[in-house]
């Protein structure tokens, strides 16, 4: 099969899977689970072979890092799809209907998405986890994963169709591309897939984002500020910062950038300094910063910069205007916090920061879908439509609307022989 | 003021335009209806300059047609505006708050998008339609409008500017490209324009789609059918048939291809041609529709055309399967309804039909935003992310994560020191 009757097959399939209901699709899901379960030594070697071969190949460390797909990543990525099973199915809820005359109905309800496309790097749990979310919320799904772990794909693709179909799903559903190309042939089905979610480095995920006309839901940078303003509790505003820079260094919405308030930086930044050095933080500061605490000189480039390391870069501001309009400026939309007791600042800074995310006295990580308590995380979304901050299933719904009549014409409106009546009604979709 | 000065200034003006509250952002609609009219004679005059020179220039008739602004069409959108202040604020609406642990509380807020480009074709009314729209929900807007209406979009976006402006709007919020380039140049700006609106005909809004890496909200085809099914009620089928066929034609509702079961094709044809000669619409049909009625032979091409006019293709099905099935390969995805007294045929059809507004029993016309209540349409949305079918103001609008806190860091709750409590709130946002 070519990779275009593949893309027509999910589309097909999609449209099957729309109409299959929750109790369905969550047994199809325990199949899965049970399968990865059965199979999980098959699945251990085939990702041992693809270590072998790109260590071999010299694969960069943190990209064979996340290769690895162990017991424990099976557990987890099979608990993962146990919490799936916990949730309620977003498909065929009203969100709400309008009763627009008498005897025509309108109801608005959710809907699946139809073909996901999902291009990811290394991490095989991705594959599961993405895949699985599409199941419950009814799409069907496009892989591409990287040739680094094309044995570690194969196998988790069939094991997740085979059990799938076991239970009803649509042949289909779920296939994987093996082309030679690079994902740009991807990139081009905007015929078959509606979205695509991307999984990798920030290169990756810009590459993808910058070549592609379908919608991309996803993030590349991370470049994520704490604010530490004049009316900061200090002591709270040095555990947030650390927090925020060291919880774990190499994510998302770790903090690359420190902004703090002119009036407290010579009692504020001495004591951030004792903690960075504890936690053996590297520091970067602007010339005023550099008058206070002993730092590297930053460059502009610095404001730019994603770290994902144990690096903070450091800027004074005359005040809260200043912050909002640096993060605004150099920010990449993601997470970005204020420490102040001020309730207007923190209000100002909160509206006016066009972030998916923006926090008031708390740290920059808990800018997560686990964390935010929506039991699965499709991925971190930066874009300004659809999606914004951490996507749960929702993320990949949208609506139809369904119209019941029984033979009204727009003409008898149109001639005042009847006249809409545009009631609001708490009624769910009957059929 | 160069089209990069011009974006950069639109997205300074959208983060002080997000923070503006609801009353104040309808006291600048009101100055707006104000000065539309105090200078309409001003606006007639600009419009008379477009038309004579547009006539010179042969520009075809109907994009002549969409270009004349009269008193009428500055009534309507004066009309429009009028309503679009009786409407909710939607900005800063709590959609939904959880208590992730006591003192630490996660609200997602509504707030604009950012920065909407608006490319359009000929029709004055969708510049100030759209952008009022974008006022109303707090976006800035960037236009492009064809060369032909040039003046008239001049004095509209004056008129607009100034008005907005003496009452407290943000300098930038509004801005005119004119530039001698096409499109192109606004398509690239990726950076600045969060989303595209166009509005013009079909062959315009594809070249958009097809040449733009920013989302692009719209249509560009309307490939509606109806589906007759053997169980319908044939007089009713008739009519609901004709009024989608006729009732106005020149627009993307009106339905294209019929799908008439065959069980009931010999009973059905005839009446239905018999009221389809009544309203002038030629006939184009499928094999097995010319043995039953003289029609014209329709071939492939058919099942792909929008006509934009009073002809109609007809293709006979096997049963509702067929149909769907015919629609998901030859629609657009706009508006598709099925005639039918059966429930369970209905109910397969409104939820495996691939469209944004599936119908039973009543016109495929009725899809419109004005006709579901939504008293202001920003457009048609054939796409399967963000907004899809008649899009109201809630398209125009995106969300946001705030949380607030005290002091809390992930540390404690990886650590297990304190553990997530995830409770619903009904709490609004309280900054």
């Amino acid at each position: 099969m070519n990779i275009i009757e593949m893309a027509a097959k999910a589309k097909e399939a999609s449209i099957k899977l729309s109409a299959i209901n929750g109790d369905k699709k969550n047994k199809a899901l325990e199949r899965i689970a049970i399968k990865l379960e059965e199979r999980k030594n098959e699945i251990i070697e085939a990702n041992k072979e693809d270590i072998q071969r790109s260590e071999k190949e010299n694969l960069a460390a943190p990209l064979l890092k996340r290769l690895k797909f162990d017991e424990n990543k099976i557990k987890d990525v099979i608990d993962g799809i146990k919490s799936l099973i916990g949730l309620e199915d977003p498909v065929g809820k009203t969100i709400h209907s309008t009763v627009l005359d008498d005897g025509l109905e309108l109801f608005r309800v959710t809907c699946p998405i139809g073909v996901i496309g999902i291009i990811f790097e290394s991490r095989p749990d991705a594959l599961v986890q993405i895949s699985t979310l599409c199941l419950k919320s009814g799409n069907s799904v496009l892989l591409k994963g990287g040739s680094e772990a094309r044995e570690t794909n194969r196998i988790l693709t069939k094991v997740i169709n085979e059990a799938s179909i076991e239970a009803g799903m649509p042949d289909g559903w779920i296939s994987q591309m093996e082309t030679r190309s690079d994902v740009s042939e991807m990139l081009k089905m905007d015929g078959y897939i509606d979205l695509i979610i991307p999984r990798g480095s920030n290169e990756f995920v810009r590459h993808i984002m910058n070549n592609s006309k379908i919608p991309v839901m996803g993030h590349a940078d991370g470049i994520c500020h704490c604010y530490v303003d004049n009316d900061a509790d200090l002591e709270m505003a040095v555990k947030v910062v650390a927090d925020s820079k060291t919880q774990y260094v190499a994510v998302c919405n770790a903090t690359e950038t420190l902004l703090v308030n002119e009036d407290i930086a010579k009692v504020f930044l001495p004591a951030l300094k004792v903690e960075m050095d504890k936690r053996q933080v590297e520091l970067i500061g602007c010339e005023n910063t550099q008058k206070i605490i002993s730092v590297k000189p930053a460059v502009e480039e610095d404001w730019k910069t994603e770290y994902l390391d144990y690096v903070l870069s450091i800027k004074l501001v005359k005040d809260v205007d200043e912050a909002i309009a640096h993060i605004n400026k150099y920010g990449s939309g993601h997470t970005d916090a204020i420490i102040t007791k001020d309730k207007a600042k923190a209000a100002a800074f909160m509206s006016l920061v066009d972030s998916g995310n923006v926090f008031w006295n708390c740290s920059t990580r808990f800018s997560d879908g686990f964390r935010y308590g929506f039991g699965a995380e499709v991925g971190i979304s930066t874009s300004k439509i659809h999606a914004r901050g951490p996507v749960g299933l929702d993320g990949l719904i949208i609506y139809k609307y369904k119209l019941i009549g029984n033979g009204q014409t727009v003409e008898e409106y149109s001639k005042h022989i009847r006249t809409f009546k545009h009631r609001m009604s708490d009624k769910n979709f009957p059929l």
